[in-house]
């Protein structure tokens, strides 16, 4: 048994899905969240950028004495989770391994779809994860950099959404791919849109879905799990305005969070 | 006569706009220039945090040794502008005012429309500027968060463009301004779908284009225009990613430009 905390990071909002996930699936474990809102996005950033944010994270986590790390972010994922791996002294599981595994065995045809943001394509960090999975399978990848600003804009479901769609899926014509992987966490928020655009025969990946599977089998192999004498209280950090976030949370977790507190994460 | 370069910024390319304005008007002045490109966008952040990076930014100007600085970010302007002045002992010259003046001496009907990022919009900038100079306008004003990714995007003038411009502008109907301020560096680039859909009969303005001509005023006042016995040296800084911000700069300025150098600004 382990009674310590795991902590879990993203850019901003978009890993309270894979929190949530986490909470379904893992219900006794407490969660230390944060959200980098005042530097958000990262998908448009360089690699060392991206590391350089994801290591001050780790850092802050740190100093709440937590078991492992999530990183719920596609683009820190693809950029820094062999150099964080190698930096510091605790498991960390990324999200990109665990949506390659779900979208090889999804695929029947060994034709699969990326997309993501800028960096997370640029990383070809999907691809590789693939590959090495199974090197049959081909691998066609687009960045989509309109696709975060839509869903934070809330227009996820209207005439712009579809046609953005339409625009950028365009690229998938003709390659006969059958399974699509939504390599940004924002990206399920459109993907009615998404479906629509691909075709009923696609199917798409989320992986936050797999990352609180792969966690669960870690803290097993540990033997790291929380016991459930008492209930777990999670705790949310943010860099910019907690009310935004706030808002957002209830939303995505269906439920209210406890206040969370802004820290100075250039400190770290 | 004062030898000493401007410091002008951005956060990240847009403000290149501005550069060009001062470099046809002042072309004896010298630029030092830093784009935030590793925290850009502002737009959708909070005063205290946009606050706090131009501040950072302004204590990394001042190492420079600069006789003046212009914040060409209209979101930075907005939330940020008296807090630095109050700061910091040196001439700081905003976007919104320029803008404000210009707009309130070009309507006939007095009824102005602002549009800008959702910091810019929630700071009433514009409304309190352009009130101050005349109370009887009435002004209407709206946050498009996502004219700056679609600019970003290349995508200026294609049917996604138009159909969110119209998305947008639809609130302005039978608001019957007659001009239009445009509240961002980014969105002069989309000026050719917002003029569509605003109706020819309504007055853009582009702050960029005032501000050069404030500077050169306030140079005039201290006898403080640089002599042209040397031909002037352009610096400029980012803060991530020098590659991509040179080439667009390259663009924006219609000639190359010295190597960009990376800073960590968080220092600062």
């Amino acid at each position: 048994m382990d009674q310590r905390p795991i902590g879990v990071f993203d850019s901003g909002v978009g890993g309270l899905t894979v929190v949530r996930e986490i909470m379904d699936q893992l219900p006794n474990e407490e969660i230390i969240y944060f959200g980098d809102t005042a530097r958000v996005p990262y998908g448009s950033k360089s690699k060392e950028t991206v590391t350089k944010y994801s290591k001050q994270i780790i850092r802050f986590l740190m100093t709440k004495n937590i078991k492992a790390i999530i990183i719920a972010c596609n683009t820190a994922s693809s950029n820094s989770l062999e150099e964080v791996q190698r930096t510091f002294d605790i498991p960390i599981i990324g999200v990109v391994e665990p949506g390659a595994v779900m979208a090889s065995r999804t695929t029947k045809n060994n034709r699969i779809g990326i997309i993501g943001t800028e960096a997370t394509i640029r990383s070809k960090s999907y691809e590789n994860a693939i590959k090495l999975h199974n090197k049959d399978i081909q691998t066609f990848s687009l960045s989509c950099p309109l696709f975060v600003p839509l869903a934070e804009e809330g227009w996820t479901n209207n005439e712009v959404a579809y046609l953005v769609a339409k625009k950028y899926l365009e690229y998938f014509h003709e390659k006969q791919i059958d399974t699509l992987v939504l390599g940004c966490t924002h990206y399920p928020l459109l993907k009615d849109v998404i479906q629509e655009v691909a075709g009923l025969n696609v199917s798409l990946i989320n992986p936050a879905l797999e990352v609180a599977k792969n966690l669960k089998e870690l803290l097993l192999l540990r033997d790291g799990l929380r016991d459930s004498s008492e209930s777990p209280k999670h705790s949310f950090y943010v860099s910019d305005n907690t009310t935004k976030f706030e808002q957002i949370a209830a939303i995505a977790l269906k439920k209210s969070i406890p206040h969370a507190r802004k820290i100075d994460i250039e400190r770290y």
